[in-house]
C-alpha cells in the first residue's frame, strides 16, 4: 500500500478530523475493558458483493492513532470483492481497533459505495467511445475521496471546481446576453489553460457555440432527434456531453448518438455504502 | 430563520471548508459573465417529493459570500415538501448567487435526503411506542448536520460519539471475559452520567447484563421467539435495542414484541439525496 | 508511558500550541549559548510532597521538540511523591531540554496540582460510598487534561459539556414553568442515552422531580435537615449530588446523610499548582 | 467597553475553542426549554471581594454567540469590586445567554483571580520603588489574558516567552563555561534590541556580569548580607531582580535592600478564581 | 471597493495571519500613546510611480482591526499612480491605524511592484497577438495574491497549481521513454477539461507532440532558427510557449517569430516593491 | 542539517501550507507517467553566484512528502555559492521529488536571494563597527525565514515585531505632543525587558530623547552635518541607527560619522530571487 502525497498532504487531516469528532475526549467503552499496552488483530470482511476503494484511508486511520499499526491486504482499490470475502487484516494496539474502527469503516464504505455504483453504471458504457463522468454534486469537504472513488470504479473526472474549469451556464449566458458573448468573456477572462464547456439548449446555440471555438459543449433539455443532430454537428469541432441519470435504456441511446461523456450526479451523490466489517478481533500476545 | 449557536460554533466551519473546497481562488465562469457589483434574485425549487432539511445551511452559505444576502422561506425543516414546490427565494449578489450555488444545494441536499429516507421509516413506527435511532455510520466530518436531519425526519438520536455514551459489544466482553465484568469495568471507569448498553446475544447474557444493571441491552443476532422473550424479560429493567435495516414487514414485527429502540445506520449512511435546485435567476437593478 | 488516543488525538495539539505560545520563533538564550548538535540529561525532582499527573504530557513535550528524546521514570500518573524525590530523567538534544522545560513543567505542574489537591479531598470520603466529582469550572481549553488529572487524584467526573448530559437548573426550571415540565421538555428533546439531572431546592421539588423521572437530582441550598430528608426521600429512587466546597467538617456530614456525590469546582479552578523542576543538566557526548 | 486590536486577533479565537470545548455539539439543557427567539437579561454578581479583569473577554463571549448581545457594566477592569456587588448585566437570546454562562465565567474568574491576589501582593509595594513582575509560569495557551490580568492587578510584565527576552540561567551559563562568555555569546546572538538578563549567585558572577555589560541581573540563591552587597554593587550599572515567593516578611526586607524587581511564579499559576456569578436571568418580552 | 468572494474566502485569513505574525500580543508603541478610543485619518501616498494593486486588501488589513474602518479612493487596482500621488485616505482608530499600517503597506507595495513589474513587460507586447504569462515561481503561501497582480499589470496566468494544468517537462518524458507516451499517458489519466502542454527541445519532439494531440508546447532551449521553424511548425495545431527573461530584445524576435505566449517567473519572484507610505496621521475628534 | 526547534514549531507548517496551495488535490502530470513506488535522485545546482540560505526548509519540503526521502548537501546556510555548483543531492520517491521542486525551490531561490543581497550590503560594512539590520518589511506570513535568512547573509535583525520592541516614531510624538511625553509613557506601559527606541528629525529632539533615557535613536531626515553632530552627541548614550537605501557611497559616509546601525527594508523586499535548479533526475531501482 502506498501512502502517497495526496495522502499526506489532504487525507490524513479529513481523518484526523473524523477520529477527534467520533473521539472528542476518549473511548470510554474501550478504555474500560481493555488495558493499554493490549495489541491485537482483525479482520476485514465484504459484507455484499462491490468495488473497494479507500483503502489507504481505511489503513491510515489505525496508523494514526497507533504509529505500529500494520495492514496485510490480499486486494487494491478497483478490485471486484465478493460477500463474505476476507480483504486482509490489521494488526495494532487492542485500543486503536477499537477506537478507530467506525471512522476507518464509515470511509472505506463511503468511497466503495461509490466506487460500486460508479462500476455498475460504467460496465453498460464497456466496448463503447462514451466515457462516464462525475460532477460537483459531491459531499461537502470530501471531494477528492469521492473523486478517487469514481475513478478506481471506472469513471472518469470532470473538473474539481470553479476555479479549474469553466461552465458556462443559461444563467451566465443569460447575464451577457448570448452564447457568443458567454463564450468570449470567458476567453478574455480565465487562464488559458482552462478547456471552455458551454450549455447549450438549441440547435442555434450550438452552432454559437461551435464558431465561437467552445472546447466542450453540454447538451441540455434535447428532445432525442435535436440530441442525435447535436452531436453529429459537433463531431471533430467540440466534445459534446449529455448529464442526467444513467440507465440502460438512456445509456444505449446516447451511445448510439455518438456522445462523448455522460455525467452523473448520483454516483457520489446517492450511492449507498458497500457493507463492509471488521471480525474476529483477537488478542495477541506480547 | 434563527442561526442559533451550533450554527455559528459549528456549521459556519464546514459551510467555509466546503466553499473553499468549491472555490479554492476564484469562480472564473461567474466572474467573467458577471461584474462584482451586480445583485440577484433566484427561486428554491424542490424537484421530488420529500422533507427539507438544512435551510439556515443553505442561506448561510450565501450569507458567508455576502453579507447582504437575505432569504425568504416559506418552509421550515422538517416541513414535508412537494415536487415542483417554491421553498422560498434568495436575494444577493449575483455572484455570490452563483458560487454559492453548488455547495449550498449539497447540504441542502444531502440533510434533506436523510430527513425524507428517515421519515418514511419514522412513519411506520406512528401510533405505537417504538422509537427510531440514527448511529454512528455517519458521512465523516459531518456527524452533527446528519444527526440533525435524522431530528427533522422525525427520528431519534442515538450517542454522538464514543466519549459520550458506553456500548459494550462482543469485542469488550470478550476482552474483560463476560457481561457482568465488562458492565462492572465500564460503571467503574465512566462518568457515572453515562447509561451503560451492552450488546448480548443469548438469554443468558441478557440475565446477566440486566443482573448487573445495564441500562440498555441491543438484542443482536436473536431468532424471532428469543427476541420475543428477551423484550419481555427486559421490560421494567432496562430499554431495549434493535439494529438493522428496517422495513414494513420487520419493523411490525419488532413492534409487536414491544421493542424500545430500532436503529438503522441507513438512515445516514445511504439515504440518496433529495433533488433541490435554483431556477429563475433574475438580475436586480441596483 | 503509552502514549494513547487522547494524547495523539488532542493533547498533541494542546503542546504544540504552547510550545508555540513560548517561542514563536526561537529561543534565544539557548541558542546563543549552545550547538544545535549537543545532547543532554536532566533530572525531574519533585520540591513538594503531592500526587504526580501529565507524565505523558510531560514526555510528549520535548518528543515533539525533538523526536530522539528519551524518558525513564520512576512514577506514573497517580502516584504520591515526596519533597525532594527524583522522579526520572530525560535524555534529548540540549537545545529541546532548555526550550522545553518551562512548556512541560507548567503542564505538569498543573495537572499535578489537580490531582494532589483532588486526592488530599478524595482522602476524606475513603471508606465511605460517597463520591468525589468535579464540575466544568476547568480552564479554557483545557478540560480534558483537567478532568484526567482529577482521576489520577482519586475523583470521579461528572460531565464533560453541555451537549453531553443535562443538568437543569432553577433559570431551566422557571422557563418551563415547573420541575415536572422540565424534566419532560428535557427527556423529550435529548437524546435517550442521556442521564437527565435536575436541581431542586425544596422538598416539594424533589419529590416531583422524583416522580418525573430524574435520573440524579442535585440538592440545592437546603439546611441540613432538609438535606438529610431529601436524601433519604431519593434513595434508590435517584441519585443525589451536592455541590459545594469541601471541608472536613462539612464531607463528614454530608456523608452521615447518605448523599452519593459531592461535586467541587475548586478541583479545577483553585488547585495550586504542585512545585517541580529540572535539575542537574548534563552534557551527553555524542 | 473597547474591544481592541487584541481581543479581536488573540482573544476571540480562545473564547471560541472554549465554547467549542463546552458545546460540541448543542447545549441541551437550555435548548430542551428554551425556544430559539426568546431573549433574556441577565446580572452579573460578584460573591467575594478582589479586583475584576477581563470583561471584554466576558462579553465577547456573549456577542460570539449571539451578534445582538448588549453589556451594560458599572466598572471596568482593574476596578476593586466587593461581595455581593451588581457588576453589570447583559442582555442576549435567552439561549446564548444559559450556553454562555460558564465559559464567560470561567474566563472572568480566573482573570479576576490573578488580578486579586497580584494586586494583594503590588499593595505591600505600593510607596516603594520596586515593582512586582510575572514570570512565564502561565497557563499552556492564556499567557495573554493571565499577563493583562497581572497588569489590571498592578503588578508589570517580565519577557512574554523565550523569543522576546534572554535570560542566562546556570545551565546556560556552564553551557558556555561563564557568566562572561555566556553574555558575549548572548551579544552576539539575540537581536540588539533584547535585553540581556543574567541569573548570578555569588558577588564573583555578579562583578563578571555587571563588567561584561548585563543589562539585568537576577540574584539567586543568596543569603541576606550578600543579596544587600549585590544590589549595592549594581546600583546604576544594571537592574537588579529577585524571584521568589512574595510575603509581607520578605517583601518588606527586599525593598529595604533596594532591589528593583520582585517576579512571582504564584500570580499565575496558584491564584485561586474569583467567584463570580450570573444571577437574576429574566425573560424579555420581544 | 467591492470585497468580494475571494477575499472572504481566501485573504482575509492571509491578512489575519499576518497580523498575528506582526502583532501576536500588542503594539506597545501604540498602545503606550495613544488611547482606546482616539480616531484619526491618514493619507495613502505613492513615492514611485508604478502600478497600483492589492487595494481591497490594503482595506481589509484596517477594517478587520476595526469594523469601522473606512476608505476613500481615488484610484482602483491596475490604475497607473504617479510619484507624490495621494491615493486616498483611511479613517479608522488611531490603534488600529497604527497597528495595521506596516501589514497594510507589505501587502500592497508587493502586489503592487508586481504588478509595475508586470506592465513595463506588458507594454513591450502591446499592439502584437503575444501575450505575456506569468508561472507557478510564486512566494509560497501568496500565490492567489500575485496572480491577480500580474493580472492587474496586464499578464495573463497560466496553471494555477500541479492539480489544474497539465505540463509535461523533460523528466516526465524521460520516466514514460517518449513525449508520444507521455502525452498519451496524461490523457489517460488527467480529468479530460485539462489541456495538455509539454515541453520539447527539437523539432522531432515538436512533430511528435503535435501528432500526440498536445494542446499547448513549451519550445525549450532551441536556438533562433528552430525556434522560428517551431512555431511555424505548430501554427493552428497547437499553441506556443516560450520561457524565459523577458528583455526589450528578446520579446520582439519572439513576438516576430509569432509565438503566443512568454511567460516569466520574475514577474512573480523578483519584482521590487513599489514604495508606498501613509503620511498626515490627524487625529478626528469624536 | 539538524531540523531544529523553530522548523518543526514554524517552517513545517509553512512548508505544508505551501505544499497544498502548489497540490490542492494531487500532482496530475506527475502521476500520469510516474508510479508509486519509483524512487529517483536529482542534484540541486546554482545557476548564479550567491549566498544559500534556507537547506533545511528545502530538505524538509521533500521529507514531509515522503519521510524516507535522505539529502546529501555539500554546502551549510551562509556559504557562498558558485554558478554550476552542485550543492548536493536528493534522494527519494520520483513523485516526490517531481512534486516538491517547485516549492522546494522558491522557498530555498527566496531565502538565499535576501541572504546573497544582505552579503553585498554586509561586504560594505566589512572592518567597521556599524551593522546592518533589516526592518518590518517582510513577505506577509514569512518574516521568520526572512528574518533567518537576512542573518545568514551576514546582517542583524531588528525587532520581530509590534510586541516585541518599541520604536516611537513621530506619529507616536505627535500623538502624545513630545518626545519625552512619548519615551515616558512608553517606559510607564511597555514590559521593562523592552529597549526604548525613538526617532528623532533635530537635534533638539535628540537632546529630548538622550535627557529621557532613550536607548537607541533613530536619525531621520538629517543633513550631513547634523547627522554628524547628532552621532557624536549621542555616543555612550544611546544607540544609533540610521534607515535608508544601502549604497557604496552612503554606508562609507554613514560609517565615517560612527553610526551604529544602518537599517534598510530591501534586504527583504526587494531582493531578487537567487536561480537554483534541480537537474540530472535518475531513476533508482528498488
Amino acid at each position: 500500500m502506498n501512502v502517497d502525497v495526496t495522502q499526506k498532504l489532504h487525507w490524513d487531516e479529513l481523518i484526523l478530523n473524523a477520529l477527534r469528532e467520533d473521539i472528542p475526549w476518549e473511548d470510554v467503552s474501550a478504555n474500560s475493558v481493555v488495558n493499554a499496552h493490549a495489541r491485537g488483530r482483525v479482520d476485514l470482511i465484504c459484507k455484499q458483493d462491490g468495488v473497494i476503494a479507500g483503502l489507504s484511508v481505511f489503513v491510515r486511520t489505525f496508523a494514526l492513532l497507533d504509529e505500529t499499526a500494520e495492514a496485510e491486504l490480499s486486494v487494491q482499490d478497483g478490485d471486484e470483492v465478493k460477500r463474505g470475502q476476507k480483504l486482509g487484516r490489521i494488526t495494532a494496539g487492542m485500543r486503536a481497533l477499537l477506537s478507530g474502527e467506525r471512522t476507518a469503516l464509515n470511509f472505506l464504505g463511503r468511497m466503495s459505495g461509490i466506487a460500486t455504483y460508479t462500476r455498475s453504471a460504467a460496465k453498460l458504457l464497456e466496448g463503447t467511445h462514451t466515457k462516464l463522468l462525475d460532477t460537483r454534486k459531491t459531499t461537502p469537504g470530501l471531494r477528492s475521496l469521492e473523486k478517487y472513488a469514481v475513478r478506481m470504479g471506472g469513471g472518469s473526472n470532470h473538473r474539481f471546481n470553479l476555479s479549474d474549469g469553466v461552465l458556462l451556464k443559461d444563467n451566465h449566458i443569460s447575464a451577457v446576453g448570448s452564447v457568443t458573448a458567454a463564450i468570449e468573456s470567458a476567453r478574455a477572462y480565465a487562464p488559458f489553460v482552462r478547456k471552455i464547456e458551454v450549455e447549450v439548449e438549441t440547435l442555434g446555440q450550438l452552432e454559437e457555440a461551435l464558431a465561437a471555438g467552445a472546447d466542450i459543449v453540454m447538451l441540455d433539455n434535447m428532445d432525442d432527434e435535436t440530441l442525435k443532430q447535436a452531436v453529429k454537428l459537433a463531431k471533430g469541432r467540440a466534445e459534446t456531453e449529455i448529464s442526467g441519470n444513467v440507465t440502460k435504456e438512456n445509456i444505449a441511446k446516447y451511445v448510439s448518438y455518438g456522445v462523448d461523456y455522460i455525467s452523473s450526479g448520483a454516483l457520489t451523490h446517492s450511492a449507498p455504502v458497500l457493507d463492509l466489517s471488521l471480525k474476529n478481533l483477537k488478542p495477541l500476545t506480547v
